[in-house]
């Protein structure tokens, strides 16, 4: 039925936002695909689409997957879970169908793929059938602590990675029960986490950290951040290792 | 007194081990130090001195950090923490040398350097004094779950990086309350990891990794793991996501 072998899934990190982060593999697997696919919403190309674009091969057959929803709706809707599912199934087939004509397709994702990455979706769906490798990227977290100059853990300290969604309860919680903490997802969530931080007296250590190693990066101690306004970049770290040697 | 402007420290993240991850970022820097700095232990040249070994300048000066002590003794005696903070400061003082000589000095890290890397220990010391830059890398942890195609978190997860020299009661409690694991420094700790992961019923989910990106990596599932050896370069990982969309 068949005439072509299976073309390759490759899930590439693209690093989190300056293009000389790439790795060596990432840029040599962009020169090796037929097709390159990316996650974005409509009428925003997506991050890791502009970070790779000085390494497009010229005549590469571009395949955008354009998330239904726009703006975030209640992710416990039983409608968002359908239009999310019936969108990640969809744009699976759009992949497959390019992989069993024999193209090797590379899927761009911001940081590292499968750290809370949209690729994981496909790849959870297609890796079982395609012959599948995985690009890790630098995660935007390891940009953001390398910008800031900011050790996160050394030794026996415990890092919790929370996200910002968390109830103000369960991040205090936590944020009591951890040597250092990344929090990701920080948007319209800073003034919650901001009291998280400061009910466990850990306010003063915060750092605050958006659009780490791109252009228009901005970074300050969260303490001195004078209002509660964050994009969807950005980052919160607190650091471990109160007692170095 | 001072003729040349002081040289630049560059921390440099080399990846978890393949020298394809390095990022174009890293190797530009190899390309521009005067001297070449790297932690290691007698008789054994480092893993990220010899991830970079295709990207060395003739004529580089090299600088090896070595370690003290080849064995790991009682972390807690205070013998022990002095050796190791004269040897900081030892250490610091040579790489202060040939910065004060205005010459720009990397300094290689595996992995990320602010994740548990030993550069963080000159980075505190010299980076008030010195223009300084730190160059993310990937983490191995990103190297473990690429190479074995496992998303670790999506959405909401809560991600908890683990030394595996905790306790095994402590060990315990915090597998018992995260979605996602990593566990780092497995080595000897492995059977006390393996108790902790089976008390908390995640020992079926769990994978482990040895020399991850390397030429002789080895993973299994951590259920089928006939022994309990493990190197130093070994990595136990829980994915979170048990629902996915
Ligand atoms: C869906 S997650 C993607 C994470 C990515 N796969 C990684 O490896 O870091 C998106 C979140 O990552 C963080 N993020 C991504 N890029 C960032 C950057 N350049 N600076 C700060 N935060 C960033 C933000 O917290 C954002 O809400
Ligand atoms: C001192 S930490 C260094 C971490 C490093 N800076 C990073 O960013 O991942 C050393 C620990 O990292 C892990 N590790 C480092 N390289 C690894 C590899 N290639 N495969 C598996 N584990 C590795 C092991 O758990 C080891 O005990």
């Amino acid at each position: 039925m068949n005439a072509h072998p299976k073309g390759r899934l490759i899930g590439v990190g693209t690093g989190p936002g300056d293009p000389e982060l790439l790795t060596l593999k990432a840029v040599r697997a962009l020169g090796e695909a037929d097709v390159l696919a990316h996650f974005a919403k409509r009428g925003n190309n997506g991050n890791a689409r502009a970070i790779i674009s000085g390494h497009l091969k010229p005549g590469i057959v571009e395949l955008p997957l354009l998330y239904p929803v726009t703006t975030e709706i209640d992710k416990d809707h039983a409608d968002y879970k359908a239009a999310i599912t019936g969108f990640y199934e969809e744009s699976a087939r759009a992949v497959a169908g390019h992989l069993d004509a024999g193209r090797t397709v590379a899927v761009l994702s911001e940081g590292d793929p499968l750290f809370y990455g949209s690729y994981m979706h496909l790849h959870v769906r297609l890796s079982q059938h395609y012959p599948t490798e995985v690009i890790p990227g630098v995660t935007a977290m390891s940009g953001c602590w390398s910008q800031t100059g900011l050790p996160i853990v050394q030794g026996d300290d415990v890092l919790s990675v929370l996200p910002g969604t968390m109830s103000e309860f369960e991040l205090s919680r936590r944020l009591a029960d951890t040597d250092a903490a990344v929090i990701m997802k920080v948007g319209r969530n800073l003034p919650k986490i901001r009291r998280a931080l400061a009910a466990t007296g850990k306010l003063e250590r915060a750092m605050y950290v958006e659009r780490a190693t791109m252009a228009n990066t901005a970074s300050t101690p969260l303490a001195e951040k004078a209002d509660d306004t964050a994009p969807y970049f950005a980052i919160v770290l607190v650091p471990g290792w109160e007692e170095r040697p």
